[in-house]
């Protein structure tokens, strides 16, 4: 951040009055800029005992598999994000059954919330972002191909509780650093 | 929003291509602004049967009591900011047991995360944003004194379920518009 948005003068990073962390704030008009964590919701799509995974069509990690997940917008609740990522990035309908994982990644300022949704029709297809959209059952996950760190602990916990049957809830902070 | 933050020039409201949202773009360098929702990490600190409020030193709401929460940060985990939080507001230090509930609020673009913790030791005091903190059994929380309608909500799902002894994930979607 080189200037301010409300009104476009010059902004220094300083900690303002009552607060404890370094901002933005304008030299000008004083606006303070808070920076905040924001939240990617995915969602491991089921069908029976195979999952929907998609092969990224954009950068980073152009190629590369994953599970539905993108940026929340502001409108809609963390289960709708992980809805509309999963009908955008590979046609799917799904309902959402569980919040699977919550994993903060601290150095880059994102939190990983992942659904599990059991999916209403078996229809799929990659949508804008995928290049090939195709159900895996769990012994055949791409492990070597996989995007993300976070999206390999996601699917390796979630590998994890099938074996045992018991699925519970992950919390988790992932420490590496950018980039990856 | 009214300039860009990165080169200070004017900015309008427009869908990217590629996008479906319309976002902050500017006139002159391009750079598409995103705005994304935020996480209030909050934590029910828990000493025995009671829990620890806070009654509000700032506005909103001053006055009028709410478990200690605040907006996230980046560099820390979803149960650090809650610590954190729970360490500013009412001095008192927790250890995170579980997530009680992921509230969103759509129309403010908030996710409230909402973690039980267990008070380590049983002291806490009045941080700078809090006029008073107490320790209330169940029966004695303040209804008609609570500063916002998440907080009664993960509140009353909190004692529904510590009747049954059944603590579970809550996940819900507040529909209150602003101002509330």
């Amino acid at each position: 951040m080189n200037f301010c948005s409300a009104c476009g003068k010059s902004v220094s990073k300083k900690i303002p009055l009552g607060d404890n962390v370094a901002r933005f704030v304008c030299d000008s008009c004083e606006a303070i800029h808070y920076h905040n964590p924001k939240i990617v919701a995915g969602c491991i799509p089921e069908w029976g005992h195979q999952i929907l995974l998609c092969r990224r069509a954009i950068e980073p990690k152009i190629g590369l598999w994953t599970f539905p997940a993108g940026f929340m917008e502001i409108g809609e609740s963390t289960e709708q994000a992980a809805m509309r990522e999963t009908k955008e990035e590979a046609q799917a309908d799904v309902e959402i059954t569980a919040l699977h994982a919550v994993l903060s990644l601290p150095y880059i300022g994102q939190v990983y919330m992942v659904f599990r949704g059991r999916m209403l029709t078996p229809g799929y297809e990659a949508g804008a972002e995928s290049l090939e959209v195709r159900l895996f059952s769990l012994a055949e996950i791409p492990w070597d191909h996989i995007a993300f760190p976070v999206v390999r602990e996601a699917l390796k916990r979630y590998v994890d509780d099938s074996k045992t049957g018991r699925f519970q809830l992950h919390l988790a902070s992932l420490s590496d650093r950018p980039p990856f």
